[in-house]
């Protein structure tokens, strides 16, 4: 595809100013989006196409694969990065988020990307800037540029996300990946099947509780880490008997098509919630590739927001 | 303004080859960096003229803003930033200030800015590096871009500094704000009154006991952060005491002229040193004014100082 | 040198795809970092070769001089630097050092620098990622271009290697500077002499328990810090007593050559290895020398391995 291609693509298709949520996304957004990381991902050519501009990365949550892999993207493209975390920031004299929001919004930078623990942080934080803003991941809410990697991840994969059928499996409850992930998906055309231990299901979105059940004809299976920082009380079994009930193990994968692949957001818990022998089987862990495969996505989300 | 014009009126007025004390600027030092603060204000093209510069930012006390915004200026003007915070530094592992500073001084950066909490860190730095040195803060001493970014606030506001009253309010004491900002302002033709509850006033600067009186005809009244973590002991109130007799609010605002504009340094404790609702008043307050023409005003010194 | 002829060296010379461990580098290889360190200390010069490359750098144990030297030399060739520390890092998650390092390798960095507490880190990471590592420390093993910027001090100072006596005292046994130094520089034909407190000399190189007999004839004495941080038990004397008995002070200095240099990797601990006026004594201490040269060194690393 050729840039002025891409270019004519991108006019046709792509009509957001910010990425804080997948509900906001059309079809054509998110397509868009994905051919364009496609184009990265082919062409690998240095890109000056941000050279002037200056991302924000305000991670006011611990964050090592994000951050770095923003980071990365906005280097590919020629962009320059401020780098903000939790330690050493005013939050700790008393500022609030808002002030503290407004603050970074006036020196002005030419992109935020925001990684918060409170749902609606990033959209909070699109009403305050004047630049385009990118949600990193906010609280339990949502994390769409995973969404976005995890899709383009199957999409590679098989060809097509129409009708794929994916089972999400863990602590779906504290899961902002699970939650973008289902949106983007069942818009997409992706049957979703969330399922796991009961006391990790949530309550605003729809869950099969039969496990086997909901691994049955699976093309892909996604095990998600439990999120013990942000459960409000411990769960009732120890890390092995979770394992053994609900951690993905061969015998589980079983339950699902002969070939079906297995992601994860990571970080990983290996026996856990995934057995390190799937986790690292080169013919069904797609791991490591949704992990290259966020750069490229990044790439392309910072491109469409800010090219001009 | 033309660059050439530019170039021109910085040969004939900026003679420094630091910036760690607002007592060393002349008027002319000062007017010089407010002028080329303005034209980068209103200019805002993509500048390379710092293109082959490393500016080390070593911040040994914590900050976002000021820290963000010297990277900002850094970036805006083509150079590149190392950061160095107290995390992680070899302070840890024993060594002294003056070591860290040889050591950093040999790494032979383009330019150093540096905060800490030492009163004359700055200065003891620009005696080690061969480079130029920018106070970002050190101790209750000095902060010369605040007091920079704050004139240039009030003489855009105004048209000019001459016989302007500006009343500076709350923890005088442990503030290096106020300091620069005294000498900078009596400097520019300023009358300056400092006032607050009299356990935060302190030895070395004339104040004004009676908060009304040096509010009187003031255009400006800028509050200031109590900041716990220099005090030696606490103060005799509660914070909401504190509010109700030294906080701004409408009514001590009322003492002020009509038209009084209101400014912070930040971080703001809202409900301690000023009302929210003042803070956020878009006809007097030009606390997020401030933020904004601080990424100018740090260009305007990072370039008066670098440009060959 | 003209750059052709720095290019037909680097050709003929260097033929390493990684910088982990001294042991693997040939006297050739290590002649052409050395020989390239000079020609970027002597032109100075703005470069750009390195301008499209993203360096990682990886540092989950505190340092503040060798990631700003890695840093620095990576700007100063026109490379851009990703930073990484253990504070805010997956680790906090439970993700391991395995996944850690082939989580960033996905992410396709162009070189990698790693610093660790574990030995072996930095190899296990260049077997895992496809572009070249450089070990910045890890754990009691090997500190490369820590040796490699001593040798560069001392043969700046004396011409050549070739015959030196050096004698390296303090706590070896903790000590990856020790190690480094002691392949590297024997392998370029120095005397290296191991002395020190017998509680901290290593099982794993000749040592000579004697210190007066180890400094006898040497040209150049290189003290180590006390590397508390990674002792099992804590000392049988007090500082002042290991000083005393073990710090460098104008007695001892006095037992080798008249002129001998004095070295030290930093951070030093005045008074505890190393008496301040020895440190600071312009005609005898190399200690600035070393840092300002580490930039140089690291440069000809990342040009050796990364230009194409």
């Amino acid at each position: 595809m050729t840039v002025a291609a891409v270019q004519k693509q991108k006019e046709a298709t792509f009509s957001q100013k910010h990425i804080t949520r997948v509900k906001d996304l059309s079809i054509s957004d998110i397509t868009a989006i994905l051919d364009l990381a496609k184009h990265y991902k082919n062409e690998r050519t240095p890109q000056k196409i941000l050279e002037n501009k200056v991302i924000l990365n305000l991670f006011l949550e611990n964050s090592t694969r994000t951050r770095v892999s923003f980071e990365m993207a906005a280097l590919r493209l020629g962009a320059r990065v401020i780098n903000v975390t939790a330690d050493g920031s005013s939050v700790k004299k008393g500022e609030n988020l808002d002030d503290t929001l407004r603050t970074l919004a006036a020196i002005a930078p030419d992109a935020l990307v925001i990684r918060h623990g409170e749902n609606g942080a990033a959209q909070k934080a699109s009403e305050i800037f004047e630049c385009p803003v990118l949600n990193g991941g906010d609280g339990t809410n949502e994390h769409p540029t995973q969404a976005l990697l995890d899709a383009f991840t199957l999409r590679e994969k098989f060809g097509s996300l129409d009708g794929l059928a994916v089972v999400i499996c863990g602590d779906i409850k504290h899961s902002r990946v699970a939650r973008s992930n289902f949106h983007l998906l069942t818009k997409m055309g992706v049957i979703v099947r969330l399922t796991g231990h009961a006391e990790l299901l949530p309550s605003d979105l729809p869950t099969v509780s039969d496990m086997r059940e909901a691994f049955k004809d699976a093309d892909a299976v996604m095990m998600l880490r439990l999120q013990k920082e942000r459960m409000e009380k411990t769960l009732s079994m120890t890390e092995g008997e979770y394992f053994k009930r609900y951690g993905l193990d061969a015998e589980k994968l079983g339950w699902a098509k002969p070939d079906a692949v297995v992601l994860h957001p990571g970080p990983m818990n290996r026996g856990v919630e995934i057995d390190g022998v799937i986790a690292d089987d080169p013919k069904r862990s797609l791991v490591l590739d949704q992990v290259s495969n966020g750069v490229f996505i990044r790439m392309a989300c910072l491109d469409l927001l800010l090219r001009t």
